[in-house]
């Protein structure tokens, strides 16, 4: 990207800039050529302390929607339930708006109120929002002012799965695994015995078994609910390993498989499909990569992928979003390596 | 137990007392109120460090058959190939032996040699061998000079699969996945990349899709090859965690596959089903018990078990299986909490 | 020891049974040969889910002082400032109290009220208070009703240097650094920032530098306020390093040192002075031994010391304690291997 | 920077390129503006693996000192030993080489043979070796053909300790005590029994206590062999944590030596002195930065110093040293945030 002069950096605000997925967007936001980071804003109060882990020592404001006047882009990543108010104010004032939280991922707000136990709070905005799996949405994201940032569960599971039924080389209708396994920032920077580093490090365990809330997302966006999805919880701190198991149609194996999704991904740069070898969260750990493995299993195929839940999880993948909202070169500022 | 004179005292010893199940043998049997260490063995000359980790400071001796002589039992924790030959000399010597390796788990040599790729070592003991998944077996046990000691993945898979199958609440010849996730120390104390600090810690991966020598063996027991098995590789040091999907008999939902388990193993010391929640590593971590839950996923049946590999997945069960043929108390020397 | 009919059981309860150190107590006490756990009480409510650990399912009931008529001995877990009164309720019911919190270690009211920044709960027990570092209070320790259990880094630190001081190897006014490394069981199962996850693991840190509490109680029993002590946070659960730098006597080198701590511990059971090699935190991880090594660094000596936090620490020095008083013999129950 | 031609930018080599410090310094040459990778080369031949998480997908190379006519820059990341003949081809061809081994630390021949057991490979390079502590040698770096990469434990140590010997605030030949902790890396990426995840994993340990070797590196740049230096092994990946125990020349207290160090230290990109609170590993992990408190600790005082052992303890530092040497700018290409 050429280099840009004060004026031309396109104007940001990061609310939420205390939790894990909004303190890398303050550290990328910061360190983009074509960006500026205008303020880093969080409800919570005590925000002095990470601050110090932002670029230019800029930091982290109370959250004040005056301040949203004037700026080009907002990421919102608030809880569920607060960030809705958030991104109206953030649209209302002409920003293109990336929310992080699960407001605007599922289309329909009876499946939202069911999910998440409580009415959803901006109904109207379902039908414009558009949910950001920026390799599967790359034209809509660019010409709408709200993007639904994917779930990190969901993008680890949907990314493999999606050419797949597209080209029919698995049926939609049939039962499908998505074990996944997620490091500890998953569950976010509250403290609670959850996260408490007694009941985290040197174990492991399975939760959410069949009530996991990104399961009604991850059918939505995959068109069907033949989809099993348990989660586990790593004592590691960033990165998403999800091993699916799929029966595929009659005669395709897991050649096929591999071929499919490396086609459908050669150019992308944050998508890689391999020809051999399995790979681990260390590889993709700190970068927006996605990356997967395809394996026989006695004729089941089984599909590997690894994330960093805090990127193409969350914070990367919704630059990728921005990025292209503003029109500025895709990957600029999003960690490949 | 009654406190015993030392004439009364078991005499055993530990092959391969360097290794991680050979250690906890050790420690074990060493403090055994019916048994007496007599004997740590290892074909590895450096054992001399962690020999002072055995109670009593008894030194790791090399490897000599004759100390064979005048025992009444010992564990082989050699690895597969190496593990027969010492089994012989244990046998010929009169002793009862529980060999850890997978040498005497599958009943065919020719499986033998497609999955170890060495022709089988002692295919004449093959038929004597007795598979000691002990609360499967115990009677069988109870009567044989030779027990295979179940590997660890298996015991954590097959403890909930075979009352499944015996009482037809999950049909044997269903496709079921068994994703299983085990501490390092199953991959031994041998310096490798794989063992490396900087491979393992914050970091996740599968290994072996399709081709994990457990498979046979699993498929031998459950009596069928419709188990799709696949072993990753936690950040921890000890433990195995089993998630297991089944799709149930037409009529059989997730509480009566539970209460199937539950009432066959309500009177086991070391087989725990719990009527709610999920049961996590660190439940079982330095325990013999295998922990598990039962959950519904949308009509399929999610089961998650947990182990000690290094104990119900190795030394504990293998002290089982001796107290056993010893005609001790089962439990006896065994932690259970 | 002998084995005991339940007659003759010492009936013991544990206050506090849901922290670290607690739950650790009722472990011990329920396996204990010659005690019996009579009640597991806890300020808090939510007890219910570490119950399931505690050998036999004793449930954790609600503190209540009443529970103490007709016990032997209570163990009593509460923070500073809330465990005098359960003390001294344990006191009139006539047991023997160990008490792990820091009331009555410090000698001097003020000193405890500048330390912890509230009046002395129970000034008048003071004088009558032990202070338990077994090893060199075993008579006091037997005579009395109430032992003040030494503080974790305390102990790591003191058990190498009294006998030097005694033997007048270091001298008693010249500085000496205590650079102590713990695991975050030491900062309890509270909930917070400083035991998230996400802060512990993969990182390290040192805290209270000059201020931490520990500082007077060590100052207290070695007689010298000329110690440096400074506490560091280890992404470990359990387990205490403590790098303590002597300059000794004219003319002692780290042999004398070595030789005058090894022969005043050469007839313990639980501290190990080691001929050569240094101690790992592994090494003594959940056993009560602290293990401890001196070397020469440039005519200074070294001494490290490894303990485990949680029971030489805390619940396995409190257990001796309670032996003692109890007329049991000292190591019983108490695990060294 | 402004952006280059590709003919203007240096071409640079990485001979190492498979350990841990050439695998960062291939990243951040490969990302930086102003140079190009032109070669990753190592000795060991099975580098395939790492060499994917090169950018550019550079594959490493076996080493080929006819690679280095047309350099401009080469990074020897080779043994103690094996470094120097490198060096002296790289230099032979012109290019201007930054050394991180140990090779050309020591100024004195014989103490490098006392040290590190063989005679110096090229006694004849020592005079003109540059020891780049580079914010104390920024001059001579900038002149020099061969700058000597500093150690990561000596870095941590004498960044502190320099500026208070220059202005006397702490007499150099006082007594002081460099008590180290360093992550895993430091130990490299062969495998032994000192890597094995099972060895650090949850444990910590001293060791080369009086003997190790960046012991003579301190004395030799300190001017003084008072300080004592104790390292001891974290189970965390990268970062050391310094704990500096210093008796300030009389009337100076910590507030002093603070205001010194800060003073120093105002204008640098990469050293941090704290006003208040302790710096964790967390804050400089993947940084290039030195941050550093100072305490009080009854008169005695406390600095605690943390840089990420591969970065400004290897591979960042040595950038900062070639930038200067190739006359770019000093932090470019660094990360500091």
């Amino acid at each position: 990207m050429d280099v840009l002069t004060a004026q031309q950096l396109k104007r940001i605000a990061v609310v939420g800039a205390t939790g894990y997925a909004g303190g890398e967007l303050c550290k990328l936001v910061g360190a983009h050529a074509g960006m500026e980071l205008v303020s880093a804003m969080s409800a919570r109060t005590e925000g002095g302390a990470r601050a110090s882990r932002i670029p230019g020592e800029q930091a982290v404001e109370t959250y004040q929607p005056e301040l949203f006047d004037s700026l080009d882009g907002v990421f919102v990543c608030a809880p569920h339930g607060a960030s809705a108010p958030v991104v109206l104010a953030a649209l209302e004032a002409g920003a293109a708006v990336v929310d992080l939280s699960a407001d605007f991922r599922l289309n329909d707000a009876a499946v939202y109120e069911a999910t998440y136990g409580l009415p959803h709070p901006a109904p109207a905005l379902l039908g414009e929002a558009v949910y950001g799996l920026t390799e599967h949405a790359r034209a809509a994201v660019a010409q709408t002012r709200l993007v639904a940032n994917p779930g990190c569960y969901p993008t680890s599971i949907l990314l493999p799965l999606l050419p797949l039924f597209e080209h029919g080389l698995v049926p939609q209708d049939s039962t499908i695994i998505a074990d996944s396994k997620s490091g500890l920032s998953g569950a976010g920077k509250g403290a609670s015995d959850r996260t408490h580093f007694g009941n985290v490090h040197d174990n492991f365990l399975a939760y959410g078994v069949g009530t996991h809330r990104h399961t009604p997302e991850i059918h939505q966006v995959a068109g069907t609910d033949s989809i099993r999805f348990v989660p586990h919880l790593l004592p590691v701190e960033r990165g998403i390993l999800s091993t699916i198991y799929v029966q595929p149609t009659t005669g395709v194996d897991a050649q096929a498989v591999r071929s499919c999704l490396a086609e459908r991904y050669a150019d992308e740069t944050f998508v890689h499909v391999r020809a051999s070898g399995l790979p681990e969260l260390k590889d993709v750990q700190r970068t927006n990569r996605c990356d997967m493995a395809v394996c026989d299993a006695d004729g089941m195929v089984v599909i590997v992928t690894v994330i960093d839940n805090l990127l193409k999880g969350a914070a990367g993948q919704a630059l990728q979003n921005m990025n292209l909202m503003l029109d500025l070169p895709e990957a600029e500022g999003i960690p490949c390596v």
